[in-house]
């Protein structure tokens, strides 16, 4: 066989030990706040029906789907036709399986699948990658992962409060003190468009100022000008753009500008409930701002949307989600209601960087290497490693008989805290040498005593 | 858009939150034992260029591959004369990618690529999802999980005397206590072959005995006969079927038996050195048996193979391995020799839930949930709920206030062990009613005495 090169595919990562570490940190904080909170988790599989996803994301959406070929002599049930009908027709002849392009949909489609056996309110989390044939660039990727939390079947608004929480608990497990969670309500926007005269543009008034962070303020203007609004519309828009004002600053704004607006109340009712059930968790800085002109792309939400900002990283948000009516409408069941949260992994990966906030150690990771310098120090060097490993410290015996030196580059390289040398004096005494890598301190220990050492700095 | 009634491809699953419980308690045990031998974790992408995988599994496994179609209008670059030449060749102009059919291959290239940056010897460990287009049947899915563990870059065997210990800490962690580690040494194979004046035919010969659990002695017989094995050469061979022989007793026999045979006295030198370790490790019952019959499928096999069975359930090896010369070269690059484990965690899974050997409850679901009977209980119940969680305590409060029935119903569907009131007379009493849902016992208790009560339960 020919010598090959290898290589992986355009916008895909190996994850390395190190890189592992970092990403695990972040996913078991994420995990243990889902599951702290009552939320359940769910794996789907990675290739789904083309049926059950094509549709879902728009024409653009269907693009970027990978597709798999079905196996075996795929071309069997083709003619000569089908090939020149072109790539689009062709496919449906050659193609059955799509790779899970989000954790929305094979959500959706569990929940119809299983509709008879869940216990409604169905609280579910998924951690698990998606694939997206997007042009890869710095920060995009064709296989990230998402970390998804739903809650479906209940209009209660004590899960958007509870989501709030969640993601105050996430961030201060991962350290990060400056973060802003905007929120705020597609009621509240449907109202705007009403008000200011423009019923039936909330699209459009949507998509416009959801571009306000990229494009600025007199952009989006134009846009809205060039979707329609007129110049009386957008005057009476202004006062939503002052981002300087508290929550109750905003909701006294919003009483009097909803005054004679019912779907703008309901809006300011649902934010007041929410901060009312707030007020009952202990956490009081919620890293909560109402900014008026979050409006979140998707088009299903139907309710309060979130999104949060790491403020001293330039980066787009880390974390984003809303509540939706209809999330199964489309496989057939209706009135699904629900709200959810999903977490940028990747982008707080690179915020965590940034910012240094990683913790030096990780109990993941080797604790302690002991070196090996032939079989007179094989038995009393497993000893120790056992007795070590008694105590859940991840240890090693180094394999080989090796130069000191490289035993101890290879310690370095896997940054382990802590290295263990047995030498013919060692075992003369029944002491082993204990050197801190971090300190380069090395000190003489009888076994106890280095063990009582390991296990207290650790 | 039309109503459509999704399912999942053929021998995919989903698991939901109930199997979800069960798989991490088996993931998570495997993974600490893996942390704890110093294995560090590595995550390769889910797709690989096809030059990586093609020709690294035979000729079946590559029609076992599921390929992934070039992305945009991927017919553009055929020619009507590439869609006549077939399947086969036609698959080379439309698609590039395909999915991880293992854990090794991705884990060789890994090695290739990073071999200037990794500190050999390289102990790493994956715990991810394999795709294989074969013909699903009970047991055998399209989309599976491995787990395994190599260490690559050293010949040392205190690495087969690791991975013996890991098997025993992992099936120990897991409750299973009737499991049997056979091992053998493919020297002693090839050994066998030449002593029985057989030489060079150590293909025929393993693949002959790798079946002999699935075929019996007699067949295994007939078809080394038909492999061109002489009524001498089978003669020979007869004393390594008996399986009744202790490892001492096998290693008395292979003594006189290889007494003038190099490979096979090397064979028996690496035995015996892996045993001097274990004795060594504190585990006296190291379920440890030298099955001179095992001989384990894959050609690259070349010391060293283990492979683990369930002695009290129908079901095929639950963990297998081996030591290998040339995890590389294929790449490029030569004498990377290493030693590697792989559990196999769906028949794993069966295991326990045959023998029924999963914990009652897991930490990681949700241990109280707190019923909902509206805006009067809301804010106790928060209260509450947060002491709780500040604790570790995963626990939810009922998101609507429904009927009495409804969450109870919701919470036993859900396999919550407390469920907690609040009624009218408890707010007055500042008490809680607290539900044990397994015994049915319920009682009014102080918040901190019911606080205390679970903690200590927990």
């Amino acid at each position: 066989m020919a010598v090959q090169k290898p290589s992986i595919p355009r916008g895909t990562r190996d994850f390395g030990p190190a890189q592992m570490v970092k990403r695990n940190y972040i996913f078991n904080t994420i995990k243990a706040v889902y599951q702290k909170y009552g939320f359940a988790q769910l794996e789907t599989p990675t290739m789904e029906n083309l049926s059950v996803l094509t549709g879902k994301y728009g024409d653009e959406g269907d693009q970027l789907l990978f597709k798999v070929l079905n196996s075996g002599d795929y071309l069997s049930k083709t003619t000569e036709a089908d090939y020149q009908a072109g790539s689009k027709s062709f496919l449906t002849k050659v193609a059955e399986k799509g790779l899970r392009y989000d954790l929305t949909v094979p959500f959706a489609r569990y929940v119809v699948m299983h509709r008879n056996d869940i216990s409604f309110p169905f609280k579910r989390f998924q951690i698990q990658p998606v694939w997206r044939a997007d042009r890869p660039q710095k920060g995009r990727y064709r296989e990230f992962y998402q970390c998804d939390a739903d809650v479906v079947g209940t209009d209660s608004l004590l899960c958007e409060a509870e989501i709030i929480m969640m993601i105050n608990e996430v961030f201060e497990g991962l350290k990060l003190k400056n973060f802003t969670i905007k929120f705020n309500n597609r009621k509240v926007l449907t109202a705007i468009t009403e008000v200011i005269g423009a019923p039936g543009k909330e699209t459009e008034f949507c998509v416009a100022i959801d571009k306000l962070d990229k494009i600025g303020k007199e952009k989006v203007i134009e846009e809205l000008v060039a979707g329609g609004f007129s110049a009386d519309n957008l005057q009476q828009i202004d006062p939503i753009f002052d981002g300087s004002k508290t929550i109750a600053e905003n909701l006294v704004f919003l009483k009097s500008y909803f005054a004679s607006n019912e779907i703008g109340q309901k809006g300011i009712q649902e934010i007041e409930e929410i901060l009312s059930y707030l007020d009952a968790y202990p956490i009081k800085d919620t890293h909560l701002e109402l900014d008026l002109t979050l409006a979140r792309g998707l088009s299903y939400y139907t309710g309060s949307i979130f999104e949060v900002k790491a403020n001293d990283v330039k980066i787009g948000s880390i974390c984003g989600g809303g509540r939706y009516d209809n999330l199964t409408g489309v496989f057939g069941l209706s009135d699904m209601s629900g709200v959810g949260i999903s977490f940028g992994v990747d982008r707080i990966y690179d915020v965590l960087e940034e910012l240094d906030l990683y913790p030096e150690t990780h109990a993941s990771s080797l604790q302690v290497m002991i070196a090996n310098f032939g079989s007179e120090t094989t038995a009393p060097g497993i000893t120790l490693m056992n007795a070590l490993r008694a105590l859940d410290i991840n240890t090693e015996l180094y394999p080989d008989n090796a130069k000191m030196k490289k035993q101890m580059t290879y310690a370095n390289n896997k940054g382990v805290p802590y290295v263990v040398v047995i030498g013919s004096e060692e075992i003369a005494n029944e002491t082993y040498a204990l050197k801190n890598m971090v300190t380069g301190e090395q000190e003489s220990l009888k076994m106890n005593d280095l063990i009582s050492k390991i296990k207290n700095s650790h």
